[in-house]
């Protein structure tokens, strides 16, 4: 439990995250939020003491606290960048391997990791909860609720789907061994090899992957890293190319952090749906909002069936359990038949404990505590890393998830970066591993997931020096 | 825990299975197993009566017992089939899907079925074994041992697997979602779009459909009944097709139960080493022999490291926790690649709660009790349908595993029979489903791996009064 002064700072937070308090803004009086808050001006200090050693706020002498404006060298937070108009084979998965394999070392620091922190997550409930509902387990529910999964966590995903705004099918939803097998089966269900599949620049890497291994052909749509795809970009991809298929993350978009705003999703629906491309939606990161509304998914625009929804517990609650879902629109059956082909079944133990911590509720409390405790985390690794980073740096300011995309000066190698980085313990993802071509190699992916301790701290500042030394 | 006569009845199965007694040997005395056994002679009567009922021995009056012959209309007990001679793409999947999805309700009795008993199966000790495990897990290893899977399970598989005489290379195993997803890795570790894949005839349907959505074509392969695919025959194909890879299950193929014996399988590796043709080998089923000793997998006569080894706990420990694993020989790293691209980790939960089964001691005594209890079971099945299926039916007589392949006389329809089935609550696996032409569409495969009670004694002879009814 989060103590008094911390719960201020966090309602402070929220309210600034949400837009209520603007950037340049003056924070209520300690004497007017003692009043309102029912605390004694001890606590409200505290809390603007923390909110400002989280870059949140600023004192101005004789005046008061304010809500600070964005560093300049921030203002333009991430650039977008112009990509390549034809469209390629993709052989990124070595790079990734590589990457992957060398950042899992449990001594490193872990800026380059895609997970938060295991520690965030109700793990001994959960286990708990798991063996509590192997021991009631019919055993012929072992063998007979095969492909599509486990009924009672079936159930409580459809109970939330609609409550997320979601159409969803009677063969709906599909259990999956993780997102990532979702994502893959739903790619494979819209294409045939030699397709051409777009998706956004920079992209997530299992993207990259996926299309790979399906011997899928990519063009990258232009994404803003505020905003994500601009439709009218999209609709030019689509005239010049045969587009098979999408694949978007419209919420909080990894590596940049962008978040489609609901017009737009309205827009790039249009787009598609005039096209009768289907879209398949990576939406891992939805519950991971920092203000207080969760973003509806593109699927909840979605009128012709043509939304291909991912989504997973491994970034939210239970990480290792391997329990993803897909919601297939009008390709559910063959969503299924594809995960019946490749891996049968999705493993019980995981799914039974997420189908008893569900039905058991507290789900949303966890939630909320996930985003404050994310939302303030990655707030402070921006923070440090727009005071330790050279000039020049630019860094996204992302509205949920937990990743800052970091754009440094021009000609230096991310690649480069991430080996010395690694030399000294620290990882970070470069940006190479985010295309499939080389626009993003002055970039990285930082995870601010993580407790924002001195080791990290020192971790940014090291990364600071190797950076400037790159540059000189 | 079984009674006296039941072990007497299981020991002296075992010596038949075995061949140390032969069919038309006469069996000890009463008196002598009486003295050997140190047993009353009731329970010697009772343990032979057993043995009769199950159509192993027969009693002569006046004589004793005898180890029963095969019946004359069984002795040969499967006929192989000419495969065509040239290569196919592969559209079993669809068909595939209804009938298993068909036969899923529990009230059916699942002859048709792919698992055994749940009932057989530790499953109240694995669910202790995990929740254990998971109170003492650290909650970094959820995601620091990713793609390859827990450092444990893999530890006791490695010695296990040496035990069996493998070699594993350094990274392997490869933890999986279960056997289907290890043998669609390795599959596609050693193939691209349109290759030919050589596969036995029939062959498990799984392999039919990792092709059509690997979209690769198929070759089948000349394969005995009793003894699996003919050396001189793999060759043949070899000759006449580019084959890319072999999908091969020597030890009890699913459907036909047909064991590779020792000496065929170091020819078979010598043809495909010799041509440097990888082999993607299936042991689901290896330790479910039912002699006394395992059979050695293909991988143990590797010496190239073109065996791609596949299996699983699926039919012997733990159905539904949906863990298998992959020793990739020489295409261990491309195996790993393609987990990580398309599932990235298997469920932690179940992999936990396999290794601290297999620490702690006793899997051993599971499988020797789990062997006994299928080959009776097994045995019994097999006696009801010669008893009950009308004349010109040929039954196979596996070595392990617990399946029946059963070839109905010329002209019957077995997808029809399990239409007609299905209506009065019996399933079946009806003979196209393993094989993408309809040269199997008389045959059928028979689960074994359920209690042989009542209920299923009268499903035979529902089968054979509909069988009769199809020959009409």
């Amino acid at each position: 439990m989060s103590t008094l002064y911390e719960q201020l700072a966090d309602a402070v937070a929220q309210r600034i995250l949400d837009g209520q308090l603007q950037p340049g803004e003056r924070l209520p009086s300690v004497r007017q939020t003692c009043t309102q808050a029912q605390v004694s001006p001890a606590t409200v200090f505290q809390a603007y003491d923390l909110l400002e050693s989280r870059g949140m706020i600023e004192s101005r002498p004789r005046s008061g606290f304010y809500v600070r404006k964005p560093l300049r060298r921030a203002a333009a937070p991430a650039l977008a960048v112009t990509p390549r108009a034809d469209s390629t084979p993709v052989a990124v998965s070595e790079l990734v391997f590589d990457v992957l394999n060398s950042t899992r070392d449990r001594d490193v620091v872990p800026l380059g990791s895609a997970f938060p922190s295991p520690t965030l997550f109700p793990l001994e409930r959960l286990a708990r909860d798991g063996a509590r509902a192997m021991r009631q387990l019919a055993p012929q529910a072992l063998t007979t609720e095969l492909t599509s999964g486990n009924a009672r966590l079936r159930e409580a995903l459809r109970a939330r789907s609609v409550r997320h705004g979601l159409r969803v099918g009677h063969q709906d939803p599909i259990i999956t061994n993780g997102a990532m097998e979702a994502l893959n089966l739903c790619l494979q269900a819209v294409t045939q090899p030699g397709d051409v599949v777009a998706v956004e620049a920079p992209t997530f890497y299992a993207a990259l992957q996926a299309l790979e291994r399906l011997h899928l052909r990519v063009v990258e749509l232009p994404t803003d890293p505020q905003s994500g795809v601009d439709p009218d970009g999209l609709a030019e991809v689509i005239q010049r190319h045969r587009v098979a298929a999408c694949w978007l993350m419209p919420n909080f978009q990894n590596p940049l952090g962008a978040l489609m705003p609901h017009a737009r999703k309205q827009a790039v629906m249009r787009v598609l749906n005039q096209a009768g491309i289907p879209v398949v939606e990576d939406d891992v990161y939805g519950e991971l909002h920092h203000g207080s509304a969760r973003p509806l998914p593109l699927k909840a625009f979605d009128t012709e069936g043509q939304v291909l929804y991912c989504s997973s517990f491994s970034k939210c609650l239970a990480p290792g359990y391997r329990v993803g879902w897909a919601l297939g629109g009008r390709y559910s059956h063959m969503v299924q038949k594809l995960k019946m082909m490749s891996s049968l079944a999705t493993s019980v133990p995981s799914q039974l404990a997420l189908a008893e911590y569900l039905e058991e509720g507290g789900y949303d409390r966890h939630l909320r505590q996930l985003r404050k405790t994310l939302a303030t985390s990655l707030a402070q690794l921006r923070q440090w890393v727009l005071q330790h980073f050279p000039k020049g740096t630019r860094v996204s300011r992302p509205a949920g998830g937990y990743f800052l995309w970091v754009q440094l000066p021009d000609g230096i190698d991310t690649l480069r970066l991430h080996q010395l980085a690694l030399a000294q313990g620290i990882s970070v993802a470069p940006g190479a591993l985010f295309s499939a071509d080389q626009r993003f190699q002055s970039a990285l992916r930082l995870n601010g997931g993580h407790p924002q301790d001195p080791r990290v701290l020192e971790a940014v500042k090291v990364l600071g020096r190797l950076i400037s030394q790159l540059t000189a």
